[in-house]
């Protein structure tokens, strides 16, 4: 469960430069302030810079600039918090899944699984369903009929792809994700709802990572398209023909409306939303619970929402914004009785 | 996977106007754009009438007046987004499941599973459940002790329904939605939680469809309730008590709470949230991500939020909303101060 | 399903003075609309008062102050509601979990299960874990590697535990829950995100519930931690190194962000979402679907967003909204120049 590794060992495997002992055993990471002697902790935000003299760590992975000046143990890099995150997975206590396919999987005949794959329990893999090597598929999974899972994919117990669910190499998918769901496509006939049969499917890039409980709809007609490196957090719902550009991330609990398309690099925090058929070019950074209503054109930060208040003045505020529309009419009245009754000024056309 | 049915059998089925040759083969469904010559097409959305004339369909389902000065092939109909419902289903790749109940499924002795149901690999089907003919309960679903599933439903691979939930004919539920769980109710004495148990049931009616992940909590005392038809997507939260009206139908992310009741016909968009015990009519139609914090008497469109804008702006915006109260009354008192100084004028009683 | 239990009974067991026969046989719970003459009803908040002169309830809990003039059987107690709440569970027709180890159960050779816990149909329980007594299991859980669960604990049906998760005495966890997954740790190098490795494990207190399908992720380096009585309803998202101080509860579609923390006693109601990196001071109530910042320091209540509107009325409030900062430079202008025609007042300095 616990790795010892040897800091030269740490220095050869990042191309860091080593001050101190390349013996001195390493057991696992923590923060400056909560390293004991045998972990290794790390340097990247300038205001945690504080807590380096006093940190117990055995070593500090830092900048050469944050190095001079600190008589402590360090891996010198150029990005210490890339670093940290390669290193992380040398000291990672995460059970590796046993090889081959658990005697309780129920495979169908005519699936394939590479022999160098790993099926848990009651695992459920259905006709024509293709799985490469190296990809963990956990206890409990649903893999749909023609289902392809990529080299070295990581499925935590229980996921569920429905059928027709192409996914890339090295993709992650956490526990009670749904991949491939029935979107919601109803025509409406005389106020009653007639379903509409969702036939396409979802294809996910390469090195996407998918979060708990996060819904990908399957497409109505063509497929939802995640595109290579995107990263969604927990809790997200994808729904039906959206695409989404490579190395987009989504924090939780986002929503994304039927056939919107987001860019590439994009950034979405928790809890945005967007209507459907929208566009969202590259490069654009929504802030949390951002309702989005139409496409953006321009790279750059968006945000909607009012600002928390102590509730008995927010109650006042709402109140007044409701108002607001009658304040801005006699603003404008104001302005052109002063304006009357002081000739020379031009107050109504100000702002 | 892939269906081949004649033009002709297609105008059959629809009731639809054929125009071209009852022997051209369809072998899928597309949009305008994206069709091949073997695919059928629809126009019901005016805005992309426009890729009519270019489209390489097969044949287009269409409305006689757009059939007008339309040279390709078409099946005339009254409503072109319904027949392309209906006839979806026809090439929907879903598998269909087996029949019978799968060897590894565990049903208890006193359970009745109807002959025609289809029962999946390690499903769990509890004492005294009654599943009808036409059911498909997927694989790794939990049917709890009571639980009644009217004919011709579809349960996804992963559902859970706990104890005493009575659902109606031909009701989809998909992977990961949890009927029945135990409502968020607490007694607070001395600052503590004291848990409530959550004695009702769910009541789901007929040709309801519940979306992946979505929760819908038993009643405290009487049951949780859930009309005919409606429709409710991702990721929504039920609480305890709520009724919901026929073909009321909800986007994903949508929070109910407890015994809130909604009425016939409406539709809540993506995001909204109910507080508990109001009382929504028919006919009313939220917007995305609003707060309905009262009872909502009279049918329309409601919204809450603000609209987007560049987070530079929005933080001016939410700042000067915070003096909103502070605005108000300033304007009052102008208003007041010109009306003195401007006598005959009468500008505060404006708006 | 159903039991019986006499008024007498009722009376021992909560310490109350019973008005009535104490051999009347009750059945199950009701409210005091809905009460048959075998069912017990409570009376607990005043505006519902007036349903209890025409109540058919075979007996009410209810205070000593409301029971002088009301003729009916009563259980006479000083907090109705907590006493309805204890009572509850008498008549709750939840299904006992059969002792022992389910045969289809797969449970790793170096686990410890108690012989007085309950494990379900196919559940998973890997290496190292140890379940306790009374703890009830659910049918496809999946417990990893080295989870403790503590003595009385029940687990609904298709709950995840990812390794290292440790979970007090009596903690209730709802279907769909994942408790330990990996949160979302990336570092953006070159626009490219390379995950984190998330080291740290999952600590909850006692007597905790946590509602269907919410999500709890692990540590990145240290624990999340869940305090003591903290109740989580559905669908919540609760990030990497969230703290939760003692008694706290949220309602459901709640999220919270990455390293923050929340203090005792607070509430949180539906739909709120708060930043990473926060601090929440003790007994904090924070209003629906509110958008949190910043830290909270005070206690009180707490509030963002804006009144619902009729949509038309709400589409002229936004549009006003984000001219909000031009008009309320208008407005000071409009304050500066009235004070210049009517000297010695003071205008711009008021509000």
């Amino acid at each position: 469960m616990t790795a010892t590794i040897k800091l030269g060992e740490l220095a050869e495997f990042l191309g860091a430069t080593l001050r101190g002992s390349p013996e001195k055993e390493i057991t696992g990471l923590a923060t400056l302030q909560e390293a004991g002697p045998a972990q290794l902790s790390f340097l990247a935000n300038p205001q945690y810079r504080k807590y380096l003299v006093d940190s117990r760590a055995a070593a500090v992975l830092l900048k050469a600039a944050d190095a001079e000046g600190f008589t402590g143990d360090a891996l010198v890099v150029g990005d210490p918090y890339l670093a940290y995150a390669k290193v992380s997975h040398l000291f990672d206590p995460k059970p590796k899944a046993a090889g081959g396919i658990h005697p309780s999987a129920m495979i169908a005949d005519d699936a394939q699984v590479d022999p160098a794959a790993s099926i848990g329990a009651f695992a459920v893999i259905e006709s024509g369903a293709r799985i490469a090597a190296g990809v963990t598929v956990g206890a409990h999974c649903f893999i749909g009929a023609r289902c392809e899972i990529g080299a070295d994919g990581w499925l935590a117990p229980r996921v569920t792809l429905y059928h027709d669910v192409r996914i890339g190499q090295r993709v992650v998918i956490q526990s009670g994700a749904v991949i491939g769901g029935e979107g919601f496509g109803f025509a409406n006939a005389k106020g009653v709802w007639h379903k509409i049969a969702q036939v396409g499917g979802v294809l996910i890039g390469d090195d996407v990572e998918i979060g708990v409980n996060t819904a990908v709809d399957r497409g109505a007609l063509a497929d939802t398209v995640i595109g290579n490196g995107v990263k969604l957090d927990n809790q997200i719902q994808i729904a039906h023909n959206v695409q989404i550009g490579d190395h987009t991330a989504m924090a939780a609990c986002v929503g994304i409306s039927g056939s919107t398309r987001i860019g590439k690099h994009c950034m979405l925090a928790g809890g945005v939303g967007l209507v459907g058929h929208i566009d969202i070019c590259d490069n654009v950074f929504i802030t949390g619970m951002t309702m989005v209503t139409h496409s953006i054109t321009e790279p750059g930060a968006y945000s909607s929402g009012t600002a928390m208040q102590p509730a008995a003045e927010w109650r006042k505020s709402a109140a007044r914004l409701r108002q607001l529309d009658d304040m801005a009419r006699r603003l404008k009245q104001l302005e052109k009785r002063v304006g009357e009754v002081t000739p020379g000024s031009n107050a109504s056309s100000e702002g």
